[in-house]
């Protein structure tokens, strides 16, 4: 996609901000573990958020078979799809040039249900990978009443276009001399501190690695409890 | 509000996770910079994000008068605007049992345009006092061809309803002796270091109180110029 693949995925406000290329597009959504998803249900326009992720060329969701999105985005309703990463604040010298930076993507089309088991099966256990690697091993599988419960979805990202701004802010050159701070003040989404649910003699790698001070912060307990750093007690 | 204002604001999926109050609602709107607008444009339905801000019982957006959003919104189509924030991962036991603590909110209506010269300048004043207060009185405020084209829109807050979860996973009884890490994976947004753009010889208390590490590398450079710490060279 090295151009808008349709009219109304034309970026059409600030244009030089627009991506129309793929690896953008994927990489926007692969950091996103939630959507909004827009659609008319014939007397309303809704915008709901839900979880999603990414496999292959597709955007997946999933839901309850009662919920009311699922029932009627798998029915091919027209939907309209956002992800939004907010990176910062951008002041300026004049109160009409502060903006943002951000990353989005905006994706049109129909949801397709997913019905074949296997299909089903591996669009959730693509779900788990991306919660954790290895983690969809570890857990209780669904069984077929909970495989039942669940309607899986996706839409093609055929019909997508993203939109990008870094940077610091675009003064006008009369306002250079105006003393005002001016620059970002950034916003970022970080991991912090896992909080276990009940006690464990290992802790997975995934969790290891999450951000935030818990590791250490249990290594001191551990230390205090004379347990070796490879095990923890809560 | 107690309960629900309308029947498209009742929560049906989980619905003990509702919450209809005003202090809920203002708390999850104040701590947004950004909302996801739902509306249908008689063609397609389109979900756009854009930076928002509240001022007593109303939502505000505002963009470029030449933009579809604004030009659409402001003749009264129906919308739905929704906020999300993402606050972790839940960890469960089983598969099925996998959950998100987020608080999000999703209001209904149709957007007004804020005309008279005095509301409007008031409604940008209050997004500036969002960002920091104290910085409207800095910048140079916006002149009349600014004004003129920017559109200010607001829609009220009265029918809306929050969705809460927070806490741990809540796994089925019989999924209690599985050995799967559970717990939560929390997710927050921080602020992370202020980036200048130019030189100043003094820092407002509004980006020294910005989050990360800046401040701290700040005095360190200044040390090394020898500059006081109430002031810095980029």
């Amino acid at each position: 996609m090295s151009s808008y693949p349709s009219g109304r995925t034309r970026i059409r406000r600030v244009p030089e901000l627009a991506k129309y290329d793929q690896d953008t597009l994927y990489q926007i959504i692969d950091a996103a573990y939630v959507c909004h998803i827009a659609f008319y249900d014939g007397t309303s326009t809704h915008c709901i958020p839900t979880a999603c992720w990414r496999s292959g060329g597709h955007l997946y969701i999933h839901g309850s078979n009662g919920g009311r999105l699922m029932k009627l985005l798998s029915k091919g309703v027209e939907a309209s799809v956002a992800i939004t990463h907010l990176d910062g604040l951008v002041l300026a010298r004049s109160a009409f040039n502060h903006s943002m930076n951000y990353r989005s993507a905006v994706i049109y089309g129909q949801f397709e249900q997913v019905i074949a088991e296997a299909d089903k099966s591996a669009a959730l256990d693509a779900l788990m990978d991306k919660i954790a690697i290895g983690r969809k091993d570890e857990v209780r599988p669904g069984n077929s009443k909970e495989t039942a419960a669940t309607i899986v979805l996706r839409v093609s990202l055929t019909e997508a276009a993203a939109k990008v701004r870094c940077g610091g802010p675009l003064d006008d050159a009369k306002d250079m001399q105006i003393g005002a701070w001016a620059g970002v003040l950034p916003l970022e989404q970080v991991q912090t501190t896992p909080m276990p649910d009940g006690k464990y003699s290992a802790i997975p790698k995934y969790v290891q690695e999450w951000g935030g001070s818990w590791p250490v912060i249990c290594s001191t307990i551990l230390a205090g409890l004379g347990i070796a750093s490879s095990s923890h007690s809560e």
